[in-house]
């Protein structure tokens, strides 16, 4: 039970031989029951002495919409549903995930060091606002340079307007932008482009609406305090359950969707003292899986701690994470670039942090943090520059400003490509933002679309209290009001359009010089000379 | 200012040629003074950029009666005070522990390998409930055979009887039990007598009463819950400031009280993610003290989580905790002679845990844990004996029973004789509970005294309802009561009679065959074998 089985799912329904297996962990449950809505058959099911609930049946079909029975009371979707085709209220369907016909069999992932990312937000990137929409894209970001995109979370959220990290069924597709099959047809479309595919996913905390998760057992603990509330339960009584989920919702966009990476979201708020952590058994089940399979699969995390414990390799005690994104390059790169050192920019000093960056990775790396008020960070010397990601904006960036301006509203243009070329130099992984390699001028906002009006208000009040000192600009936009989502929609008409034409002639000429000269492809920090400056504002490398 | 100094203590006041500096943390404070007492004196400080507040003054001499004023308006007894002459709501008294003069400059603290422990409990280990009663039983615990006394906590509580954990004066010796001074001589007269001496304190929580940390600085976070509350600040902003307090705190009773171990108190609960760990960080400090010196001091943790990380040596990434203290061998024994597998004992399975315990330390080093609901521990096969410290009785287990019955009043007198055996014969580090040696028959109950009566009537209510289904048994002695503490006292004469004398014959005789068989002194887990017959309930060693 404590192994989640990296050959296959068990979680949720899982088709084989003929037959379908239903599967729901829910410990502290007397009864649990599975409904089969189009045939209105009530399926029981028997518990296991790890409180997991079974059945066998061949009476499931993909397609079938179900949903489970709580001691014979509650109706409540699947939390291992692959499918809410009406959203995360209404009931789950079940999906064979084996049954999409692959095309990419020639495909390899690219070497970490090859990595140069895009993010992207499924919704706000095409007109379309689908995977669909996507795949029309792909030449062009082929075209470009980038060697794979980064999609913003896709899991199902409440309504069609979401970044993604309110998810509450971290198996399922969001429905609005293609489902689990769009999903697949994207990453097939990818990798048939020679284009690799990072997953953004979220294990640190659920969204705050239609997440039932509490009905069904222990999924989280009041040992540690998140900014989302409790901590999902990682370390406490019946953590196993709840680190299955996980390790097996990972595996399963490994296996059965093909992903290359996965990018974890703020992995500092996974509160875990076990011996072993998450994150580290996590590392060790994608091993696995990766020996099984024959295929290289990244982990890159998203974390502020300035600890290379999470990327140190597991011999050496570490989580084994390929990879990690730093903020602290972006804080410093913005400060030189003129940002107001206010806020988190308080800690940074401009170019020689920049240099620091450059040479070390973390900025801070012992020194005294004023903004953390604290010593802070550790060194970072055995790590090598594959294992850092960079940018110059990303969403989190430019959409926690109030009014979600990017570089291009913020910066002059040639100060633009400066931090574009600042970028594509480092010997890091670089990534953009979509729409950064034209100065796509929208921004791009903070949006929702909670179908409980409590909450949609609550956040709007939120969000207007966040920004309330800086009321001189105007008032925080309504994250709820679909307009505020329209307006941070591309403008792919800009390409077209100068300055935007040379911006992006600028990004094309630099991603090619990246991987062309030898120099820019090495990410041996050890190779790297830099000085700088403070008087003249220069840096050399 | 990130780094203790392993010289001297430099919070609270100290005296170095001829003057005295006077300190204080408190970085959000915008003011303190130093009131004197007898002079009537305010003396301005000066904050640093780290949050200390500072002055050098020959004004103030031992003796003399302090507080800090803060910001103007509140007296504020010293967080770092070394004593608290009329309990924790009153002034503080400067004090200079450099001007004992020790008399056991030829005492070497002995291997960890020997140390055999008595702990004892000062309130009610004699009638006096001293320091200076438990020098008048040296003779005897000397002739007794055990190495080394274990004091249960004693910083400042409020009252006179507690069990120690209450403290909220890391710094200062509890009044009513003699105070430094008579610390001081009591570890003078242990070295003189070849017995080692070992102080437990408690640097997970402060006690409900006369704590006034949160008026001095952010001693506490929210991020973390804990058995009481929020948790002491390790790894939030400003918690630089509360780790040196508690380092300071463990190098003086090193360096100033000579104590040979510290037993740190639960240190599960020290929660702490930074990339250095508390207790990493303090064992390196004393590592450092141990250089200046050329002194050895142990640390032995208290701790529940069968994660060896703990006791890991630094050079693999552990916190190099000498040792620490294993409850399931405990749990194991208590079930092997017949306790019933009720609450934490229902992991418990008697004979055949019993012979892992002796095998491989942890009971639990990777199975199910039903009472824990989850998979628990990791396997101790490269940890020697020396790192483990057991028993068959300590005040927990003793005093956490509703009636705090010893063993003495749930056990046959012959399995009274066998639990002495099988701790004695262990490959660990054995320890005892004071009076178990002729079998003390008072109970040792849970007792406080609590000046704030609404705290005093919450824990007397909190202590009945912990043991309302008990209530067949009678209703939970009431700790605030002096008779509860009475009762808890050590009967010494009852060494004069039988069966008490019988069994303090055969401790003695116990003693001296663990001292003397080279089988028994050797702690090396790899030379042993372990049988058990689960029919016959036998197990050889």
């Amino acid at each position: 039970m404590k192994q989640a089985s990296i050959r296959q799912r068990t979680l949720g329904i899982t088709f084989s031989k003929g037959e379908a297996t239903a599967c729901l962990w829910a410990p502290q449950l007397e009864k649990a029951e599975l409904l089969l809505h189009s045939q209105q058959a009530v399926l029981p099911l028997e518990k296991d002495k790890w409180g997991y609930w079974r059945t066998t049946s061949k009476k499931i079909a993909p397609g079938e919409r179900y949903s489970w029975r709580l001691n014979g009371e509650r109706e409540r979707p699947d939390p291992a549903s692959l499918s809410q085709p009406e959203g995360p209220h209404q009931p789950s369907q079940a999906l064979d995930p084996a049954s999409w016909r692959w095309s990419d069999r020639s495909w390899q992932n690219l070497p970490l060091e090859d990595y140069i990312f895009y993010e992207l937000h499924t919704g706000t990137f095409t007109p379309e606002g689908t995977f669909a929409g996507i795949i029309q894209k792909l030449d062009y970001l082929k075209e470009l340079g980038i060697t794979a995109i980064e999609l913003m979370p896709v899991a199902q959220f409440p309504g069609e307007r979401n970044w993604g990290y309110d998810g509450v069924y971290p198996f399922a597709v969001q429905n609005s932008y293609g489902g689990a099959r769009g999903l697949q047809q994207l990453v097939d479309a990818c990798h048939q482009r020679g284009l690799a595919v990072v997953l953004d996913v979220v294990y640190n905390h659920m969204g705050p609406e239609g997440n039932y998760l509490n009905e069904f057992g222990p999924y989280f603990t009041d040992k540690y305090n998140t900014p989302w509330g409790k901590a999902l339960n990682f370390d406490d009584a019946w953590c196993d359950g709840v680190r299955r989920y996980f390790i097996e919702n990972a595996l399963m966009w490994f296996r059965d969707f093909h992903i290359d990476a996965l990018r974890l979201d703020a992995v500092h708020a996974i509160k875990d003292f076990s011996p072993t952590h998450f994150l580290r058994e996590l590392k060790q089940q994608v091993n696995e899986l990766m020996q099984e399979t024959g295929r290289p699969y990244y982990l890159i995390a998203e974390v502020d701690l300035n600890d290379t414990r999470f990327i140190d390799p597991l011999e050496k005690g570490g989580y084994g994470l390929d990879a990690q994104w730093i903020d602290e390059f972006h804080h410093a790169l913005r400060v030189s670039a003129g940002q107001e050192p206010t806020g988190y920019y308080a800690d940074f000093a401009g170019i020689e942090h920049l240099a620091k960056a450059y040479q070390d990775a973390y900025v801070y790396d012992g020194q005294y943090s004023p903004h953390r008020h604290k010593f802070f960070g550790t060194r970072a010397e055995q790590q090598p520059g594959r294992q850092f990601v960079v940018f110059s904006q990303n969403h989190d960036q430019v959409g926690n400003r109030m009014l979600g301006e990017r570089s291009s509203q913020l910066y002059p243009f040639e100060m633009q490509k400066l931090l574009a070329g600042a970028v594509l130099v480092s010997p890091y992984l670089p990534m953009l933002f979509m729409g950064e390699e034209w100065a796509e001028t929208n921004p791009f906002l903070y949006f929702v679309s909670h179908t409980d009006a409590e909450l949609a208000e609550a956040v709007r009040k939120g969000r207007r209290a966040e920004f309330a000192h800086f009321h001189a600009q105007g008032e925080a936009p309504d994250p709820q009001a679909e307009t505020t989502f329209e307006q941070s929609r591309l403008q792919w008409q800009l390409q077209q359009q100068e300055p935007h034409q040379t911006m992006l002639r600028w990004y094309k000429a630099l991603l090619e010089q990246r991987k062309k000269q030898p120099a820019l492809r090495q990410l041996n920090r050890r190779q790297l000379e830099v000085s700088h400056n403070q008087k003249r504002q220069t840096l050399q490398l």
